[in-house]
């Protein structure tokens, strides 16, 4: 049934094809896809959130300088290279907090720089498409080896809880946590997703609820603040959520509410993971203390639904994510394998050669 | 400070006089008073849920009986007796699963009663009202009681978590858990209020954050799922929550939500109290496992803020309310004293005799 799943990001055609892209902003309202035939609607698309998640930013990004070049795959090369320097640049703008969009556009550069000068424009924009393409294809055998793993873990008929969104919508297919509960359901095993709605932004609800449904994957959808009673009642046998940024001990840091969602599980006794690439592992941390928890526009928070849910003047606290320690990890799913216990041997180990 | 506090509900006037509620469907965004001059605005009011909160809609159904009667002050004792059985019938349809209604109007029932026929109807409406005050003030007391005695277990300078709403907004005034807060907050103690913004629906939020506006006490909005971080963070040092039903060891049912801010609290060793009068227990109970858990309408949940946040078709788990055990319990605050330790033998001891 994973066919039929639309895809967040495609590239259509050849060299002088164009990025679809489901529209994000419009879920879970409405499928719509974004056809971006020039440089400055992918743009567009990245700025204006119509394309979100780390991995999806950077496989967008890099389809985006194709995108770029189709003006110039006639032209003589300094004018293709001068486009190429200008087009890398202004993508580069598009969401200058991303560390993803600066290394899917380091990657294209690095593999089209040799050759620059060397083979005619149509050929070097055809190895950019190609590089943007193993990029996605890259992240795609990620999800599905995190994917593997993960779903090894599972028993058949369990209950299995996630938060925020983790999936294909964020990257290229599949996701990271949700990736192991679809595979998961590929594999038979019948398995019943409870999502968090995930305050503020809703990405639970919006997002995630919206990927099981095209997967037809077994779900119900429950206010965060309901995760403890779901739990008490025997519903929830395992919890997988995705992760930011992990320490070398193994602290991870992810959407708010997954640290309070790991003590709920500790307190019912069912096992809790993160699911999360080896990228994502920042071994020059030691512990999640060094992380520093940003916070994020109060309006959020009281205006983010539609309508003013709390009166004007209010203090509020909106802070972007906790630190999951790792005694409260049962184990880290990477594409590498499983880390687990989570010990900063066992995680150096696994990935400490990225 | 308090004295310049909106009331929720106020009579205005002698025996032929109004009720003038704060209209609780304009909160947070407005502050509107409704005037009920006839019965017919009582009653619509209480359907409408511009008075919510039990002991408020008691209060405001007893008044509701000598706003009926307005019309019959100056006819005959048989018009009287006939308008006053008239209603009481029709105020008990306005809201028929509210026990708090029924138990108010056969009160002011049964105080007219033994008078019906003997007295000239503007004195038995005048003896109505003054019961519908008594109930008010009685409520009224008891607020100042549960505070007093809860205000007396926090400490100058402490944060103080709580859950959806239980101020005075639903009660004569000050309310339950929140009465500790603002009887707290009176005494000088300079805490400060972390309140979880209560979904689906926001009671928190919309109105916990209201009535701390109103009372100048320094107070945070956060939702549900930050709770965890900001105990974390060392920022609380105690929780109060109200209560629906208590069961005779002490197991209390209150908002879907409160089960996990216990366990949350337990984790960070923060100590955890209920509120509520000694009418909120229900000893016939044994325990909480005997509580039948109602589920609400889905759409509070996917379509409760304004516009829809969740796909069409999904499936939701949306529990009115939840059981946090005993064990998870430091003490039961009520008008009469606070229960610690949580045991069936102190229940009975302190609230046996109601």
């Amino acid at each position: 049934m994973a066919a039929a799943v639309p895809k967040s990001i495609e590239w259509i055609g050849d060299v002088d094809g164009f990025v679809r892209l489901i529209d994000q902003t419009e879920l879970p309202n409405r499928l719509v896809y974004k056809d971006c035939k020039n440089v400055e609607e992918v743009w567009e698309a990245i700025k204006m959130l119509r394309v979100r998640g780390a991995p999806a930013i950077g496989i967008t990004a890099a389809m985006g300088v194709v995108v770029g070049l189709r003006d110039v795959l006639d032209q003589s090369p300094a004018e293709f290279s001068a486009t190429l320097t200008k087009v890398d640049a202004y993508l580069r703008t598009s969401r200058p907090t991303a560390v993803n969009l600066f290394w899917a556009l380091d990657r294209v550069k690095k593999a089209v720089e040799p050759h620059l000068g060397k083979k005619p424009p149509r050929e070097l924009a055809q190895l950019i498409r190609r590089e943007a393409l193993a990029i996605r294809e890259e992240d795609a055998s990620m999800c599905r080896a995190i994917g593997k793993h993960g779903a090894a873990l599972i028993k058949p008929g369990e209950g299995v809880l996630t938060h925020c969104n983790t999936g294909g919508l964020a990257t290229a297919e599949y996701g990271t946590a949700l990736s192991i509960l679809l595979t998961a359901a590929d594999e038979g095993k019948k398995i019943h997703v409870f999502a968090d709605e995930t305050r503020p932004l809703l990405q639970g609800a919006r997002l995630t609820m919206w990927e099981l449904l095209q997967h037809g994957v077994p779900a119900t959808l429950i206010c965060d603040n309901m995760a403890a009673q779901v739990m008490k009642e025997g519903r929830i046998q395992r919890v997988f959520v995705g992760a930011d940024r992990i320490t070398a001990n193994g602290d991870a840091a992810n959407k708010i509410g997954t640290y309070g969602v790991a003590v709920l599980a500790k307190h019912h006794k069912i096992p809790f993971y993160v699911a999360a690439p080896s990228s994502t592992f920042d071994l020059s941390l030691a512990t999640g203390a060094g992380i520093p928890i940003e916070q994020r526009d109060p309006r959020e928070v009281t205006e983010g639904m539609g309508k003013r849910t709390a009166p004007e003047g209010v203090a509020v606290y909106n802070p972007a994510f906790d630190v999951t320690p790792a005694e409260l990890i049962a184990g880290i799913v990477t594409e590498k394998g499983v880390i687990a216990p989570v010990t900063e041997a066992i995680v150096r180990r696994m990935v400490g050669t990225n």
